[in-house]
Order: C-alpha cells, then structure tokens, then sequence
C-alpha cells in the first residue's frame, strides 16, 4: 500500500495510490495520516479497501510529507562505506546519530531554500523509516515490526555548519525547508526486503548518487534496534539511514555544492521520486509561516 | 507572572502561583499552557486576571512541565567557561548546538531513570528559555522579545554516550526521564535580567554546583539570535543554556556519577527548585507509556 497526504501546505488531506498510480481520496476513511492511522490495525483496515472505491483525485496535486505528527527526525550518519570514505571520516564501529528539527520538514517537491550566506548546501538520497509503533530496548529480530513504512528522504545539509562550526552536526541540518520527504509512505509488505532497493540523485539530470540500501553499514533493522537503546521511538518518528557516496562533498577533483536555480531530482527503488527546486534565500520565515 | 501545570502526567491543568506561593487554578480560562496561551496576547490576558479570584488548589500536586506542545528541546553545550575546562575541552568560539529528544520532556519532581548499563549518568543545573514567538534571523537586539518566559532544567546526560560513542552528543542526552523542566514558567517581566541568576545543585545535600547565569560565556540573547540563523524557533520551544562546573565528570580527584537512590535537587533564583529521586532501570517504556 502507498499512502499520501496530498494539497495545500498545512491542509493536506490523506490519499492512496492506486493500482494506476493514481490518487485516491481517503478522507471519508480518515481524517489524516498521523501516528493513530499508522498503528498495525489502522493500516489494516486500510488495506481492506477497494482503491476502485475511492474518489479520484483529478489534476496532480501538490504532494505533503506522507505522515503528519511526527516528533523527531532522527538521522543517521556515514551508513555507507563509501560515503564515509569520501567524507574523510572513519567507517564507524557503531551508528553515528544526530538530529534534524521537525520544522525542516516538507513535501517532496516544495522548493529548497539556499540559506543566507550559505556555500554548501549538500544533496543526499536517503531511505526513511516511518515508525508505527513505540519502540524501546527492542532487538533486531523484532526490529522491523515497529516500521510502518519506508519513504524517499533528501537529507539536505549545510556542510560549513554542520562539520566546521563545533563538535555536533545539528546545526547543518534542520534549516527549514531541508527535509523532503515522500512522496508515499510504501508499507513494508509492498517494499519486500529494505536492504535491496537501488537509489539516485540527479543535480540538473546529471547522476551524481547511483547506490543501493544493500550497502549499508548498519540496516534497518541494526538501526531501529541501536536507537531504541538511547530513546523511544514514537509512531510517526521518522528516521533517515544515511546516504550512499556521490555527494557535493565528495566530488572529484574538488567539492561543489547546490545554488540558486539548479533542480535535484532523486528517488528509491519502489518509494516514488523526489524533484525540488533549489532557490536564494529571500527573507525570513515569519510570525505567520513563509 | 510564574505559570505551571500541574496534576497527573498527561492530564495537567494551567495553574498560576499567587503572591503566597499558592497554585491557583486557570482551566476557567485556558485549557492547558501550550504554544498559543503563552503568545504575548495570551499572556497579557492571563495576566489581567486578579488570582484572588481563581480557584485555589488544595494539597501540593505534582508538577508537569509548565509548557505542552514544545516540537524541539534545543539544547547548548560548554556555556560556562568554568565548565569546558572541567570538560577537558576548549572554550568554544561560537555555541555548541546540540539535541535533547522532545520525549524525555517531564515534570521537575518526576523520578529520573538510570539507563540500563548506565556507568555515568550525570546532572547539570540550567537555565531554559520558553520561546513565545516564531523567531527566525533575528538579532540580539529584538531575541528577548521572543521569549515567552525562563525554566529550570536538569540537563541529565549519560557522558559514556554523549562522549565516547560516535562524533555527536545526541545520544545521550535523550533517554526518557531525561528532561525534568519546572516547576514554574516565570514570565521575563518578573525575571528581570537573565544574566543575574544564581544556580545551584546538590546530590543527596552535597552541593556540587554553585554558579550564576552572569557567567555564561554566551548570554541568552546571543543563544536565541545564533539559533535563529540556522533553524526556525518556534512557540513552545524550549532551550536550555548550559551548564556551570560542577558536574560529576568533573569531580575531583576524579569523576563520580548517579546510582539509583541518589536524591538530586536543583533551583535557579526566581525560578524555583526541582527534587528527583533517581532510581534503577526496571523495564522498557511500553506501548501504553510507562
């Protein structure tokens, strides 16, 4: 199953994809998609029905990220070899775990904003994991029963932030509008193995990430375990596992980064496709939103 | 004007403190103490209200955060210059940023949980900010005027975690029960100068902290302009501000931590105090909460 949440910013409503790839309205079902919709037995009853059923949804929508009520946005850093390499970093004995604030979450296919004096803004095709029900001191075995589905993420970084101004990371990652996230939440019997899904990132068609899942250091169900030791994961958490090599850091002979006007294209096996405009910084956001 | 919540944990009502330390009860007025009730507007209404007139509340209830609805815990490292140097790090030359998951948010006299194979669970008295509006590249001059009002916090932290396991500090600042933050939300107008406030914390009636806000190597003006330049602050958000020296990794002649039974309490002037027991870890947080 592929769920949405598609239309206006902050008025989204819940849609399912049908067999045609095309939205249906799920709003007579459900208000929205938020941690109570996605519990096992939600889903369920979601499962049970008939797409042919459902309104049609006209047009193409703008699409939201797939789950609202979402509480933390956990990262995972330098999960691929790799991208560990290219990044002049050791490959970690252990995941390394950082955090980017909710508010940078977005559709995705909203426009990325180029912040204010930034010279490195970074690309990076990540798979997401929704979680559906709370997660605490769980081991690998039952890892992936508390996942409620699997989305395409663009971990969208400031690098000068992020690695050259202090000892932590969060700075570099949570400026609004650097968390695409979606377009569907693709429920795991849909997605088979998470270790086996292909992803790429185009920056104005050109491939720059062509990798893998199953190259991951750490899997998803490694992951989902490991971080359940330092807190408890919440239905609606969304938690992004890290990038394959490719990056603007990682570019060779030198590094080079997003600017005003270039269009990053970007998706995962099974989980949709991303596409988002990169634009300058105009003002900032206000008491009222942007 | 000093607001809290108070009663069970997870049905908390508003509260106000009367001028004889009395809690008074707001749910005539407003149902809770979240992102809306502690905007200007709303605070100004509350405090219109004569307390002669509310309710008073019998007994001495517990205490819950005196803010619901806060979507990020932001939190800043080596504040004090004192307090890096007991840290074996240097002092910073701008804030170090880092995260404190919004779920390890809970009262100020709520015990706190000694993670399973905790070695160094540690404590540190701070001073947070309440956000009351959306703030987002503001400067120092106009940053005070986005805070809805000040907060104890315990900073609790697990070091081994934070320190010795991967380049971020996320991962130890987070377990649940982590966050004790109260009693109160003592409005800016009854505060006066933040950079004037004595802090204190003792273990088991030892003190071991002893310091005052004037210290801070970045005042919380700085805090809240710097912060605003790489995320957008928003109503509820709560930011703690470091700590002074003191803290159990840096004891002499060499660090200790807590052990279950150890009694931390902690008070900041005009903000009030915090009690917590701390006690061993006996099982996960289930799907129904603790």
């Amino acid at each position: 199953m592929k769920l949405c949440r598609y239309g206006t910013a902050g008025a989204e409503k819940p849609g399912l994809i049908d067999a045609d790839g095309r939205i249906r309205d799920l709003s007579a079902h459900i208000a929205d998609l938020g941690p109570a919709e996605i519990a096992p037995a939600a889903l369920a009853r979601l499962a049970a029905i008939d797409p042919a059923g459902l309104p049609l949804v006209e047009d193409s929508p703008r699409y939201g990220v797939p789950v609202t009520g979402t509480t933390k946005f956990i990262a995972i850093g330098l999960n691929y070899a790799d991208h560990a390499a290219e990044s002049n970093l050791p490959i970690p004995s252990e995941p390394v775990v950082f955090n980017k604030w909710v508010n940078c979450l977005q559709g995705p296919n909203d426009p990325v904003v180029i912040p204010r004096d930034s010279k490195k803004t970074d690309w990076e095709v990540e798979l997401g994991i929704v979680i559906g029900t709370r997660a605490n001191y769980v081991d690998e075995g039952e890892a992936l029963a508390h996942v409620a589905g699997y989305v395409v993420v663009n971990d969208v970084s400031e690098r000068h932030w992020q690695t050259e101004r202090g000892p932590t990371w969060d700075k570099g990652k949570g400026f609004p509008t650097f968390g695409p996230v979606g377009p569907w939440l693709v429920t795991p019997d849909e997605v088979g193995d998470p270790q086996a899904l292909s992803m790429w990132l185009d920056v104005n068609g050109k491939r720059v990430q062509d990798g893998s899942t199953k190259t991951m250091i750490f899997t998803v169900a490694q992951i989902i375990a490991y971080l359940s030791q330092f807190m408890v994961l919440e239905p609606g958490d969304i938690i992004t596992t890290g990038t394959p090599p490719g990056v603007g850091l990682g570019q060779k002979p030198e590094p080079w980064y997003l600017k005003a006007g270039d269009v990053v294209t970007l998706g995962i096996e099974k989980l949709g496709e991303q596409r988002q405009d990169f634009i300058a910084w105009s003002k900032p956001v206000g008491e009222a939103g942007r």
